[in-house]
């Protein structure tokens, strides 16, 4: 195997000719706004060592990989009692589907979809008084990051085109499946996902997946069956109803966001970030997601 | 950790309370006659040692198990066409649905459900001329034992009470999905469902996929890359819908057949074999699952 | 035939003890406290003839009903226009499901069930500047009583209770198929299907339909073609997804209401109205839908 | 009113230029080779007078409208036994879909859709032996043509083509939902549905539903309450998904087929046949139904 700086270089090479492919999440005008061109991948050892390429310092919207972070919380205060509130299968469905929602009678299918992600920050206003504020300051720890902070235009733009999302969160309410108001859950999930941060951050914020829920500081944040747990979600349940194509071509627990990052594990040896803000049908970075597949094809690491 | 044989004496003294939970497939009747008393489990480490316990040898109808053999013998002859035909996406509904066959326009979600294995089976067909014997024949290579065969009266059995296999066969074809006539296509997928096999063989003949597709006898059945991939599609689509939920307790990739018995891998070091005749409302064997559990939670083995 | 004053008092008697039978709805306190045991019923003939029998001049809440009335004023002022943003075809699924508005990209199945009856309040807001008070209006004037009104505790309560109705009136949003404010939209429907009148007024404000469009006071309010075609929509989408069963046996257009009351139309001849409680597991009335069929039976009247 | 044989000249005249939108059926080579220029009318009125315009003593295949001769016949013998086997409420999806059979548990919406006429056929061959003969001979009494019959390069043509059918008879047969084997069941439907007749035939032969169900011979071969209850089953469910739009067009209980033929029915008046080969979207022959909406609007004549 080539050393790991090199191996980074080579595929930021090899995806650049990607990033025009796919479109840039334009829902909301700031993210419409973010150049396809940028592409950025860093990894960081389970040991503390840092790799980096491309645009690996740039920060952009985390988006749905916040949902990983408001998990991990949820579960470190409450271990399990979330899982009365949302399932942990996969939808097979698109992440924004209202479908499963009303056929599964408010339980939404797993909590990396929208709406068991609002049930998540739910749960985490309850159990904090402050859900955005809890996974920034979760953040800003692991990542020794202190200036790490919620990009307020891009949380108010989300409130402002939210209807869809609102309209869960009130579907969740008729079910009896939120426990704040509506208003203050949207709030929080919109916060919670407007967070900027660059690859690097991202990947050691993530760190603690792969070292069996040790902290940044070397205390245990979550369990080692905890953190194996929340892995487990992410492999079935991390890519939207592309989860499966991603097992399939990449094979290690992911988390994406229609900014354009994703966050994977190898559990016991390194989590790792990429950028690309084009985004291929199912809502994934189509630069991101080929760089992990030469990832880990050129590593020849995998838990498969 | 203790011995691993053991381990594997504790995991039935501790499941044999379980055996009565559950029901056991009775929609034929050869299968409704098994006693849900039977529990048996086998480890096959990648190195060739064996460690079984409970009724381990105590032969059962594989049923949807042998999914997994005509899969990785359609991508051993011809690797990746396969996947114009079929999905490789979690279901998110049961194991017999129709709805998600229609939904896509004859593209089946994924090879382990029925349509998908259908489709797997038509293939193997047109390249082998016989699947049904095909399948046979590797697991009796890879098990090392020649007298594995179809259990005739299960088979028949299986014809008989098959209008919602032939249905989706019917389906498959309106759709041009299917190479074969429906008639042949079904009669090779009820024999290759009828195999008859114990712990031991199967844990044996599923040992390739511990060992990066090398075959019993030392040479490669499938590439790591292909034997990964079975992997990944076993981990995502392996037990029904109830596959995030098994990835959660179990945390491997894993296949179960409505006989009771679930295979499940660990890359690098041993395939697993249990068999519980009583199912779980997805159709997943109460004791087997609740023994990989324990196994996993005992040894620390994990892919997370 | 006997004389109708008979068959009504015949029929009431008659249904007097399915009056228990179903569930009176409770989803708001205010409607569930209205005693089961109530039935009222009254004909309004075309030449202005009024029969009653039971608890005909009692007042209820008239809920859904309120929406063919919407649906008239929005085509008495715009004809056509409406059909843009809502089809007309039945449901075929309860009436309140959110996913054939998901699956139609937010094109409501028809205007009688929640999602298109929003649609067109929506639609009557941007007309009349004020959609409950025009309904308001065109109930007043064409019964001839000008006390009819909301009642404000009922119209307060659905508010207080309509997470499912805004999570409705969201997802319309986000479709970009509402015109006004989601809350405005909201407050004026939850007014419009609060609107308090008995069987007897209800009837008369009814009769239109009978009359091929024509008022109470003589004039047109639709024109023949758009009366038919309302009493068209009544028949195939106006007992939710009941709308077959209640062809096959009642065989007129009608349109039922949670408060109890469906409102039956003989072109050309007479209005209908029943009122009991208790509703049937498809949200019509047991007693109604008993006494609409008794009354068929009875007269011979019927449009097939 | 102009004289009614001058109005259907008159329609011939205006929807002629409408026989090339739409598409003939081609799912089978004989119906694909009728040509979409012709157009034929007919009505017969309730005193035995007949008005034909265009093609109308042209035979072609009368495909789906069979299920009204069939369901007729089951109910005369049987009257209301058939319901426990098949719904009468509109399906809201396409024609062939097996979604609702499954999610119905192989309860078919109505006996109007492929899964309900298959039953409705079931039922009758349990009745009288032989189904498509049955059908045939109801045909030609009502009609007074004794030459109606079977297009037998028709019917064997469907069974060749008939895997989406054949997959619905063995999902009606896994949930019980068949007395006869699949293959008897198929090859009864397939020939019902290859009757050839003409306009002038079908409108007579459909005349006792125009006559509260009295037969040509002048006896009662429904009673009028199941006369009544056909044409209110035609009317929500007789034109596939577009019930709704036929009401609200045209306004008369109809059934279509996909060899471009309709019947409808005016209660008490007089039944009307059109056929015109070029379907729209839902299945429903484009000419036709125009000739059908102009028909009304002249006559004046509607149910509403």
């Amino acid at each position: 195997m080539k050393d790991l700086q090199g191996i980074l270089h080579e595929i930021a090479d090899l995806v650049a000719p990607l990033c025009r492919q796919g479109e840039v999440a334009s829902y909301i005008p700031s993210l419409g706004e973010v150049s396809p061109d940028n592409f950025g991948m860093c990894v960081a050892m389970a040991d503390g060592s840092i790799y980096g390429a491309g645009d690996w310092r740039t920060p952009f919207s985390i988006q749905s990989i916040s949902k990983v972070f408001s998990l991990a919380l949820v579960m470190s205060y409450d271990y399990e009692s979330i899982w009365k509130r949302v399932f942990r299968e996969p939808s097979g469905t698109p992440f924004n589907s209202m479908i499963q929602l009303e056929a599964d009678r408010g339980i939404p299918r797993n909590p990396f979809i929208n709406a068991g992600a609002l049930v998540v920050t739910d749960r985490l206003l309850t159990l904090t008084g402050d859900a955005a504020g809890s996974v920034r300051g979760l953040l800003r720890s692991e990542s020794g990051n202190a200036s790490i902070d919620i990009d307020a235009v891009v949380a108010a733009s989300e409130a402002d085109h939210g209807h869809r999302n609102a309209s869960m969160a009130h579907l969740l309410a008729s079910y009896g499946n939120l426990e704040n108001p509506v208003d203050l859950v949207l709030e929080n999930y919109f916060k919670q996902c407007a967070m900027e941060m660059n690859c690097e951050d991202l990947a050691k914020a993530s760190l603690f997946l792969a070292r069996q829920g040790v902290s940044a500081g070397g205390s245990p944040f979550l369990s080692p069956n905890q953190s194996k747990r929340v892995n487990a979600v992410m492999l079935t349940c991390g890519t939207y109803d592309a989860a499966g194509e991603f097992a399939y071509r990449v094979g290690l627990p992911g988390k994406s966001g229609v900014g354009g990052g994703i966050v994977a594990i190898i559990p016991g040896r390194c989590s790792i970030t990429v950028w690309g803000p084009a985004l291929g049908p199912n809502g994934n970075s189509v630069a991101g997601i080929a760089a992990l597949d030469a990832f880990t094809s050129r590593t020849g690491w995998s838990i498969f």
